[in-house]
């Protein structure tokens, strides 16, 4: 925190850029590979389930004693509607057991994890109090947060999303915090000012943005790959906006960064060709198809360049192995962080 | 409910679409309003400020006489974190209280509710209680909920999306709702095949989805108005796809919907030739400077054909009036909705 947030001496507190915290961290940790976190609770850790099943039978009977007691008549009318709010709680609960032990299990060989945000939301408030808490305890695990909601809006809603994402809400009792991540990814559809405040918001708190520029999905060849009348392709008007966009500090990288589909390496030379100091963020590995050994030219300005992200391969990995979900996620974890380290 | 669920007979529910929702609930409610919802936690409604004091004046009176009793010391070392935990519970019960207010004063000139996500996203979980409570309070109050969150991502990542806004995630504890709005809005850039996951989800429960086509800041020319090698503008090339994807029922009206920037009224008569039978979302009323009156064009399709948002015009009415903060709010609503009412 204190290279974040200032050193308490009352002088300006040194503010290594985004660009900088980030060459540091992949140097420190030897990798650059980021941990997906996208729990999906039908296909979570059985440990996970089980200690949650665990903890509501003690509950149940409990409350099953306690209503004996009182000659309760059991279901009421708000059973069914109780049953749902259980029911959240539980599989938020879950699912916080999962990305513990996930984390716990991928730490020693990645550099960050990427929260999806969708897998949280999807269980309301439950969910995002989930999701802070595997914030929480990815960073007491030393790794740098980089919070995926993709999110894109008019100015004065870029900027509430920057106050949710890595920084603070003024308000009549005082500030309240947002996920305080180390970065963030984001839709630039609706252009320069859009993207602005949040970009302003990263860089106040030294923290970081990747925007979207050219995605894995194949769909990306609808929109992104439109030709446009200067003959260039959308994602490489894209890739000039996001190079002006970034500053970079002493390591040379910049503290905008680019989402760049792994599973199109072909356009890797080319994205690097227009934004020679930006790191990207290459989804697509694993689960989409995507190779690393075909993602070189992303680590020209240095391994911090080219963050491999994956998170289905390292999560699901004891279903291709006779090991344990912690064991086979740690293997597979390791396993590219070498292969990556290695084209550095 | 009955109509969205199904009506419990066996035999199979009639499955009125979105559009033909909206066409039905404009009507009942002769209005094209829909009630902007992005509290920001520094400007809220005096009382719902106050209200949120006094029940922190209690508890704190309270908790002071027990620790008086306890022998307690007073701050302990984890004061700071504890005080940050209970000002962003406090922030979240005011904006709750905010909300509910502005929705009772609107709800007899509007016919939905648009909560901004990422202002209750900055409060973190508390704050996406928050939403919850304003979603049910809205619903109780006869009006839909349009869930305005511009979400976008590759597929397996857009179906979850869909279940956090208008559907459910199963689970091991049985099925998690999320929402369960009427309707939300969409970011189209990463193409078809990833919007496809979130419309699927608004069809099977007869919602919809507003999609990003022209938005209403400076900044949207700057990638939105980008002309394309067959001499289109993007916004064309996504008004297309917009048309291609939705669906109509009996009313004429389609279940996906277009985000079209109400400042740049001289593009409407275009979007309405390309998309005939879309709703249009047309947010930029007021603060953002739109003019009611050169809307006309989106009501071709019928007065459900144009749905005119505006938040801040109405939360902060009494700003330019002697009025209490909900007269005011009132008036303004009631405003819109006959000037509106009488270009239909």
């Amino acid at each position: 925190m204190t290279a974040r947030h200032g050193n308490g001496s009352g002088r300006p507190a040194p503010r290594p850029n985004f660009g900088d915290r980030l060459t540091e961290a992949v140097a420190a940790r030897e990798s650059q590979i980021v941990l997906g976190i996208d729990p999906d609770p039908a296909k979570l850790w059985p440990a996970a389930v089980e200690a949650t099943s665990e903890a509501r039978a003690r509950l149940a009977s409990t409350l099953s004693e306690a209503e004996d007691a009182a000659g309760g008549v059991g279901e009421t009318p708000s059973g069914s509607r109780a049953a749902g709010v259980i029911s959240r709680l539980e599989t938020a609960a879950a699912v916080l057991a999962h990305c513990r032990a996930l984390v716990d299990a991928a730490a020693p060989a990645v550099v960050a994890v990427k929260p999806q945000l969708a897998c949280f939301e999807r269980l309301g408030a439950p969910g995002w109090l989930a999701l802070e808490h595997v914030c929480e305890h990815a960073r007491s695990r030393g790794l740098l947060v980089l919070a995926d909601g993709k999110r894109g809006d008019v100015p004065v809603t870029a900027a509430a999303y920057g106050q949710a994402l890595v920084s603070s809400t003024p308000s009549p009792f005082g500030p309240v915090s947002g996920l305080l991540a180390d970065a963030f990814t984001a839709n630039p559809l609706l252009g320069r000012d859009a993207l602005a405040p949040m970009i302003a918001s990263a860089r106040a708190a030294n923290a970081g943005a990747f925007v979207l520029v050219r995605t894995s999905n194949p769909g990306a060849a609808d929109i992104l790959d439109l030709e446009l009348a200067t003959g260039e392709r959308l994602w490489e008007r894209l890739a000039q906006l996001v190079d002006e966009l970034g500053d970079e500090g002493p390591s040379g990288l910049k503290d905008v960064g680019a989402v760049t589909g792994a599973t199109e390496p072909q356009h890797l030379a080319r994205l690097r060709e227009l934004m020679p100091h930006t790191p990207f963020l290459l989804p697509g590995i694993g689960a989409q198809g995507g190779d690393v050994a075909a993602l070189a030219p992303a680590f020209a300005p240095g391994r911090a360049g080219g963050l491999i992200t994956s998170s289905r391969s390292i999560a699901n990995a004891h279903q291709n192995s006779g090991s344990s979900p912690p064991d086979a996620a740690r293997k597979e974890a390791e396993r590219l962080r070498e292969q990556a380290w290695s084209l550095g």
